[in-house]
């Protein structure tokens, strides 16, 4: 008999014991379809969608037990949500709103039907929040761990889709909310989790940490700036999300639209939790915003002449501009120094091949 | 420095070495974009499809090392032929053509740089075969072995789509191609690894086997029948595709359209190389037709009406027909039993349990 740890005296269901389809029809039941363009969810060889005159945006992540998430430190409620989330945060990101979810999952006997089900409710959690359908998927036994695959599709109108490439010179940058936070919320954990190894005993000390952890464990997608985007009638010039830390991204965007681009430090957003917790690993706030990764916000770019439309959207803040290709990438420093940007954000093999 | 058995003296690259970014632009470099309506390949957040006004079809299937496939015995290019071909399958099944696919990979660091290749390789030329294109997607690492998630995106007419829930009774029930020997191919491949095992000097002796072999290892999804079915004005009323042997597909087309069904075994297709396999290993070729799976036929149901419209279509075979729920799925046996159909096909987690 299996137990959880929070709760040792429930007993747990083998996963075996439903077989494949009866774990997919398990965790699939009363799936709710929210979007009219969903024609048809789970339960044939695919779903239908009908998005007529618009355009499909498709986006796909994997997340991998071990290399995405650690399991002792990650409740499955939480990451069935983010799994959803950064998938949806891709579609934002092409200013696309998306519709529906198509979830694949690989998982190990030593996972309970239990745990599955805290997983899908994340999950369900997410799309209500987000009003997008979970419309079927694959689940498969794996020989170790947990693998997720989530692939979100989207709409948007002809003209709406923002690429990465579209940044020119003189635009201005642009990122939501505070960046760094998750990677201190890592920080956090993973040093609890060293503390509990040679100390089984110890009581975790989380409440100083809220703000970081949140950050790491539930991230959002911003939809909200979004909407305020184009309510203000501004579409941006170029646009990606920031998943691998600011540094990573604008690299991206001077990369795909061949331009380059100077951003100040001074300028970018950290929140002072985020700081107190970098400082306490005797980090640069300023490069966990850089490199830390797994914050969700968005990086734009748009034209000067929209700046007047913007100014007054809360949660946007502007970093810098796009340059000439021939100026690079630059950080200016808080002392005026350019540094010249390299991206040192979360590298799955890199960081494999440094262990 | 790793090598390959093939080829001991070739130095094999280290997917450590490329990079996370590195490895994705390697391998998605120089894809081609067949479909007009593919707008965004590879390289942003999202691609982007103009599917106007079609129906968009889904569909995802997820395949694990030690799992779904043996790596010992299955050459990487067919494993990545096979990986597109099972959800492009999927989408002709909704009687619709599929489009893009995108495509995950979460790989342990004993790949290779050419080992992910010859993959894409295989990828590739199905993409090329079945006119779709590729992309994008994500490609992590992953603490153990190889999991391959696609996902295919179709369209189809909003009148045209099939579902698996609309046979009534008395359509006539067909099947595509014959079954059965791609399970044989497995039961060759299996033997023969523990052959080798035992004997590590000996030779394998595959040629008697070429035919069983392909079924398994390069199968082809049926966008000719779907095509005929097209082109001879006829709408089947519920289809399937066969990835879980006939027993277990008629039961969801009886499940989903509220029927029942009656199938002859003297109808089944089965091909002579099959039955010789299947004596050879002492199971009845019935059996391997009902239960082996992945044959990735087509089972379908038409009107009584239509059948004057595909009975000159080659590759197809009527093997039964539909009736009333309360007459529940049956076989009908060459000695005139009727036996109660039963799902024995592929079943991971069972599987898995019965080790």
């Amino acid at each position: 008999m299996e137990t959880t740890p929070n709760d040792p005296g429930k007993k747990l269901t083998d996963i075996g014991s439903l077989g494949e389809f009866g774990l997919i029809d398990h965790l699939t039941r009363e799936l709710p379809i929210r979007n009219p363009e969903t024609l048809k969810g789970v339960g044939d060889d695919a779903a239908v969608a009908d998005i007529g005159p618009f355009l499909t945006i498709l986006t796909k992540d994997l997340l991998v037990e071990g290399v995405h998430f650690d399991i002792s430190y990650t409740p499955l409620k939480h990451l069935g949500y983010k799994s959803i989330v950064v998938n949806l945060s891709d579609v934002y990101a092409m200013n696309a709103r998306p519709l529906q979810v198509i979830v694949g999952l690989a998982v190990s006997g030593r996972y309970s039907l239990e745990a599955m089900e805290e997983l899908y409710a994340g999950m369900r959690l997410a799309c209500d929040k987000y009003g997008v359908d979970l419309v079927g998927g694959d689940t498969t036994t794996s020989s170790m761990g947990l693998t997720l695959s989530i692939t979100a599709v989207g709409k948007a109108g002809k003209d709406q889709v923002v690429y990465r490439s579209g940044a020119r010179p003189n635009d201005l940058l642009f990122v939501s909310g505070d960046l760094g936070a998750a990677y201190c919320g890592l920080l956090v954990l993973q040093r609890e989790k060293e503390e509990f190894k040679a100390n089984p005993g110890m009581q975790p000390r989380m409440d100083d940490y809220a703000y970081v952890l949140e950050r790491l464990l539930k991230p959002e997608a911003r939809s909200d700036i979004i909407d305020k985007l184009n309510q203000s009638g501004v579409k941006p010039t170029s646009m990606i999300d920031i998943s691998d830390g600011l540094a990573s991204e604008v690299l991206h965007l001077c990369k795909q639209s061949g331009c380059g681009a100077t951003i100040y430090e001074e300028k970018i957003p950290v929140d002072r939790r985020m700081a107190q917790t970098a400082h306490e690993f005797n980090i640069d706030p300023t490069t966990c915003a850089l490199s830390g990764g797994e914050d969700y916000e968005l990086l734009f770019s748009i034209s000067q002449q929209d700046y007047g439309k913007v100014k007054n959207i809360e949660g946007i803040h502007p970093i810098g501009h796009i340059t000439g290709a021939d100026q690079g990438a630059n950080l200016c420093s808080s002392s005026g120094q350019l540094i010249e940007l390299r991206a040192q954000g979360w590298d799955s093999f890199r960081r494999k091949e440094g262990r």
